[in-house]
């Protein structure tokens, strides 16, 4: 386990939960409540995204990104389980390694994201390389898995807490895409069915685990932050997405362009 | 030393260089070219801020989200430091540490950039805290700090080598930020006057370690992708600040805002 940079324990710290220890159940209201503030459903990438307002191009770029987070996200899920000592924790957070990564090949999340990323002209090998992703998806994506690595299991748990608010934006997102793109369809969308139930399942036992041991105020004030930093985590992508491919539109260089190479 | 996260190896390899070896100065020349196409001088947020078309708000954003960079150089030179097997080598790395830390309370280049943010209208208590730099700064700070301290030493020492063009950007930015701005002085800009000696002494060394040590086409690919991951470093600083405070001017959640606090 490498050892937290200088100024992390300020990085999350915008949540601070302040000298009061809340109970269970006003902790869990102070979580939503950032949620309800910080989640990147309130993006206006996400916005023009269920709400059909995005071209072809910009479709691609958000799956293109999102492809990688993805593609990391049993990455950071072992760096979690790793960091369990106890056999029945292992058990129950090493599902979400396998809801991910399937029992075989062409089954998991990661491949059926492929399959939107498949049905919007990219090849895999591009894809799956990551070579044409924005800097910014690189360094927001790499930060949650260092994060995990880095700080104590209650935040790395409490990171995972965004899965709380991800019922609501997955039906926003699923419903405006069908609606809006004649170039998605139910079958594209294959990846958000399943998370309909996973997330809910995985968010209920992360919930209960930090309730149960976030159980001092500067213990809260961690697992506030937590989520705090997985949604700057989230946001950060939706503005690097919003900043190349919309408004003012300029992709970095090196960056997938839009109407460029989609095959490698 | 923790392990390279997976597809670490594909974060920097959009400069692959082929498998054809270079001469040193072949090298150096591609070296060059990386900077004459990605280097942030070439971003429109540098062209604004120099160009004098920017508020006094644009700026402070500006040096408020700098500090965090500037204040972790010291940490990422010592990252390298650590790395070092050899003490002549070391002897010569831990000068920048030096640098940007001073002799002592009120001295180096952390200390001249406060100087700044001081005369900007920031509390230092504030600025030091980096409660409120953006996200994409920290991810993009952080992803630096541990790509030195994942990657091999080559890679590490060639990450630095934006400091070849440094001296450019500085002195465009210094003449014309003194131009256009009436709250901006040549005390306050004393930062970049110790630069335009450092960095062209620091760059020196470092890019006959790269000539010398880079003598594999495996190996000068793995400096020319070090190089540049680090103009996505500073690149993606400047595509968050030109998101959040220019075009079109939406700082997420938690960040600083125009007008907004500015002490702690």
């Amino acid at each position: 386990m490498s050892a937290a940079l200088p100024f992390f324990a300020a990085a999350s710290s915008t949540e601070r939960g302040g000298t009061e220890l809340l109970d269970p159940d006003e902790l869990e209201a102070a979580l939503r409540d950032i949620g309800a503030r910080r989640y990147h459903n309130l993006h206006p990438f996400h916005r023009l995204l269920h709400g059909g307002r995005l071209n072809q191009d910009q479709v691609r770029a958000w799956a293109l990104n999102r492809y990688y987070y993805q593609a990391m996200i049993p990455v950071k899920d072992a760096s979690i389980v790793a960091r369990m000592e106890d056999a029945s924790l292992r058990r129950i957070w090493r599902q979400r390694i396998v809801d991910h990564d399937g029992e075989a090949e062409g089954d998991g999340g990661i491949e059926r994201w492929l399959k939107l990323t498949d049905s919007l002209g990219f090849t895999r090998a591009y894809v799956v390389a990551a070579t044409g992703i924005l800097p910014a998806t690189r360094f927001a994506v790499e930060a949650y898995v260092h994060f995990v690595r880095e700080r104590s299991l209650l935040e790395a748990i409490a990171s995972s807490l965004t899965e709380l608010f991800a019922p609501i934006i997955i039906s926003e997102r699923v419903a405006g895409m069908l609606a809006a793109y004649d170039f998605v369809s139910k079958d594209t969308l294959a990846y958000f069915d399943k998370r309909m139930t996973q997330a809910p399942r995985d968010a209920e036992f992360a919930l209960a685990y930090v309730k149960a041991h976030a159980v001092t105020p500067s213990l809260q004030a961690q697992a506030l932050g937590a989520l705090s930093f997985k949604c700057d985590v989230l946001w950060s992508q939706l503005d690097a997405l919003h900043h190349a491919y919309v408004d003012p539109g300029l992709p970095p260089p090196g960056a997938w362009t839009p109407g460029g190479e989609t095959t490698s």
